[in-house]
This record gives C-alpha cells, structure tokens and sequence, in this order.
C-alpha cells in the first residue's frame, strides 16, 4: 500500500465500498500538496478546489465578515477531510468559504471530477460527503450562535456575580426565566447559555438553581 | 393509497428504495397533526420531535437571538421535510431549533425511533436525511452571511449611489479592489456584495466596473 492510498484509507471511509476501478481512480488522482503556514488552499473565487484530505498539520475554513474579519468557521486536523472545498460536487451546498493552512501542513486533494464521478456511482461515497458537511453544519451553528449570543454570555456572567456578591452564596436559587427577566433576555438564550457555561465547568445546573463553580470564568467574561 | 401513503411518497424521495415492510412501518408510524397558527412544534428543550412532513400551511425554523430576538433560519412548504427536529437521529446535528406554525398548517410527524430505524437499515433514507441536513445548511449559511455582510451591503449601496450621482452616470469604472478601499472594507466582501446585487437585477458587472440598473432598489437598501 502506497503512502496515498494510507492517507486515502483512513480518511475516507467509504472507501472500503468502493469497488477496484473506483479505489485506483482515486488513489490516481489524489495529488499531495505541501502548503506553507498561511497559503489560502481554496478561495471563494475558484469554486472547486476539490476534497481537500489532511495529511499534516492544521488548515482553518473561514468566511470574510462585512469589515473584512476572518470569522472562523472550523479547523481541519491530520486524516480530516474537507468537503466544502468541493461544494459544486454537493449541489445541496450554494456557499463559499475560504481555507488557509495554518501550519506547514501536507494535503491530498481529490479533484471534483474523480469526486463528482465516485459520488454518482456509490451511495456511500455520497452519504459520506454529506455526512461531513452535515458535521460542519453543527460547527458553523455553533459559532454563529456565539455571534449571537455573544452579548448576553456576557450580561449572563455579570448578573451571576452581582447575585453571588450580593447573596454571599455560590448557590444561586433563581429559575432560568426569573434571571431571563432579570436580564431582559428570553428564557431558551439564558438556558442555552448557562447549558455552555455548564459544559465548560464553570456552573453546575440544579433543579431550580445555578451553583457557580468558578468565580474566575466569569469575571474573565465581563 | 392512503392520504398519508400519498403525502409520504411525494417527500421522501427513498422511499421507493424502501421494502414492504419499512415502506408499511413508516406509514404506520406517521401521524397527521393539525397546528393552528403560531403554535410551536419542536423547541430546543424537546430534543427529537421526529421528522416532519409540510403537507399544508406554513412552518418557521428559527434560532433565538441574545436578546430573544427571532433569526429565521428558513420557512417550509408543501412537501417539504424537516430533519432538524429529528437531529437526535443524525448524530452530526448538534444544535437545537425551534419550529412554528406561520399558518394553519398539516403536518405528518414521523417519531425519531421510526426514522431512526429506517436510517439505520436503508443508506438511501440515511442519505436522504443528509442531504436534506446539508440543503438547510446552506440556506442558514445565507441568514449568517446577510447577518455578517449587512452593513457593508449598506455601505456598497451608498457608495454606488453617491458615485452615480457623482459622475451621472449609471456605468461605473470601478474595480471591486478600488471600491473596496474607498468603503474600508475587503475587497472578497465587495465581490460578495456585488454579485448578491447582480442576482437580486440591482447592478450588472463588467469588466472592470459596475452598471447600476436598479437604482430605486439601492435607495431602499440605505
């Protein structure tokens, strides 16, 4: 087994359904690329740069905010496997994005034609691409509801120190939609946000109340 | 056939791939639902309402803001079919919508266990499911974009209008590069911009510069 053909197989896992002509025209057409640290491997302009697989290294997708921010939507780690880069093979997908290497990073790119060819012959290969986009469909929502949800992250925090300076306690007995109120925010944010600030430790939920467990977490927010 | 046999063959494309037995499960297991306007179908704190077939109506999926504000996401029709309030069933949906009647609407709702069953027996129903995932993202992808991209479209519009009222002409040499620097933003922006005005009929770009053709719609936009 080639290198390619390693990269290939444990990247792409629907290549064990493949049959033999389907394996070799992609491990035929799968180039390897080096691309320096901050080499923009697919742009908005050229629409078809193809699937895009990590060997090594680290690239970042992201999309251009009104100001010209980078508004990063995900990165890309060793055997990950890039599907938007080849957006015109999924005709489900109508968006660009932008993709650099953020590290000396080594890829193997498929071209749309191999893809687009596979994918029409083999549900599984299609199932896969979509299943990946589906993925980053998740990553995507999750910034975008920290875009949104930004501002109240931090009205959330500051309400939660206020409460715990006033009370002298770190167990907080107020319903999600009191502090809603208290906040001039809707119930479901407030509940989502302090399902994140749950996650990452830095309250526990009870019934009926909030326990903060990092005092510090917060005040870095506010 | 039945009126939930017909309703469930003109939306699920698989379902001709599907055998007797997964075909009958699925209409056995599709309830018909009568929502009256306004009426919330699926919200973050029910995680998996199951999938949900338009048979009439209107329905609205939308994400809440940090100040519970309502972003719509995307509306659905006749036939449509929603996977969002079913994400329980593809694991790669980790984001939670809400879901409203926008009319008096008919829906089937097929409960997750059903889907995800047939997910797991049939690739087409699997594939399906993603595409209609993936189809969703790009609509939400649009939503970020105009939430992002808002005030440079203001910016852009005002910029076209004061050059056109500048040089009195509606045709302008202008690159997307020197309009960008002139609006302090990047020049993929203006690009993007740009070519949302020429699907929208309000500009037609040439080589090089820019024909306004629609300048009451620019108006409008500042």
């Amino acid at each position: 087994m080639t290198d390619i053909e390693r990269a290939v197989t444990n990247s792409l896992t629907f290549y064990e359904k493949l049959n033999d002509s389907q394996k070799r025209t992609i491990a035929d057409n799968a180039i390897l690329k080096r691309l320096k640290q901050g080499y923009n491997v697919h742009s908005s302009s050229e629409e078809c740069t193809g699937l895009i697989i990590v060997r090594s290294g680290e690239l970042r997708v992201y999309m251009l905010s009104e100001d010209g921010r980078e508004i990063t939507l995900y990165r890309l780690f060793e055997n990950d496997v890039c599907v938007l880069s080849a957006s015109c093979v999924l005709d489900s997908i109508t968006f660009d994005v932008f993709i650099d290497a953020e590290e000396d990073s080594e890829v193997l790119i498929v071209n749309s034609k191999t893809v687009n060819e596979i994918a029409n012959e083999n549900i599984y290969a299609k199932c896969f691409m979509l299943k990946q986009a589906t993925e980053r469909f998740s990553e995507v929502m999750w910034v975008m509801q920290q875009i949104l949800f930004f501002k109240a992250d931090r009205r959330v925090a500051i309400f939660l120190i206020d409460e715990m300076n006033k009370t002298k306690s770190t167990v907080l007995n107020l319903t999600h939609d009191k502090i809603a109120k208290y906040i001039g925010s809707a119930r479901e944010v407030v509940s989502r946000i302090l399902k994140y600030f749950e996650r990452d430790k830095i309250v526990k939920l009870q019934r009926g109340g909030v326990e903060i467990l990092d005092k510090a977490a917060l005040m870095k927010m506010i």
